[in-house]
């Protein structure tokens, strides 16, 4: 059975285009839609960080895979897609945990955000230090590779 | 502009009715849907721990709130909807942290996750380390409050 979501809020920065690294430098502001209220984010500047999750508006349908090198480079493993982070996925979902900088009236200001101008934000989530990961996180060799840049 | 997605897995475990706490004990099975490939799991066990994407079949339309008391208790204060976690939230979806305890065909076992079972899944990723919160986690004291026996 489909569910169907209504975006929450806009994206607003500076990088137009899908590029894959260098978001350090990248600052943006997160809008309600226009039918959130306001009050929506009342408290927020009480946490530090988000979890943001959004559409990768961008994406076609046709461009979703099941399975792939990542980064499309061959030296990776072919890699389920549940096992990478790849934006040609189903249901073309993405999600990153920001930094928050700043709430002004129905925006947010954000830092370490990986999302492109004009995006739709499907659900903003406050994070719990109770749901942080329990733990050693262990990953394998080919993200610390993919990763090298991402956040430079 | 709506968003239709389809669920690519479904919650399997013993926790039928929607109970704030406790969820410890509770180990997880999410089985890929019927239109996913088996390959979209390789790899998988490389990775210890999850994000789930998932939606709150059982919350209607009408209970959807933006904002309210956590836990509707009424010593907290009266919080915006993207400051909390509730599950009354436009869009009605959830997301977890989980650890992977296994993977065996077209299912994967994971513990520390708190949907019920028949949740419909919407996505699934690993864990990168590099998109771990940035610097310390602040939250208000509400949320130790609410989470205490969260894990229990």
């Amino acid at each position: 059975m489909n569910i169907t979501v209504t975006p929450v809020a806009t994206v607003h920065n500076t990088r137009k285009e899908a590029i894959d690294d260098n978001w350090k430098s990248i600052v943006t502001e997160i809008e309600l839609a226009p039918h959130i209220p306001t009050q929506a984010l009342d408290y927020i500047t009480d946490f530090s960080h988000l979890e943001i999750i959004y559409s990768f508006n961008k994406v076609n349908e046709e461009q979703v895979v099941y399975a792939g090198h990542p980064r499309g480079n061959p030296q990776y493993p072919v890699v389920g897609i549940f096992a990478q982070r790849k934006k040609e996925r189903p249901n073309r979902i993405g999600l990153c945990t920001v930094k928050l900088l700043g709430h002004r009236d129905r925006t947010i200001i954000v830092e370490y955000f990986d999302a492109i101008d004009g995006t739709s934000v499907i659900d903003i989530k406050p994070v719990y230090l109770e749901f942080e990961p329990v733990g050693k996180i262990k990953q394998p060799d080919w993200v610390n590779d993919v990763m090298k840049d991402y956040w430079k």
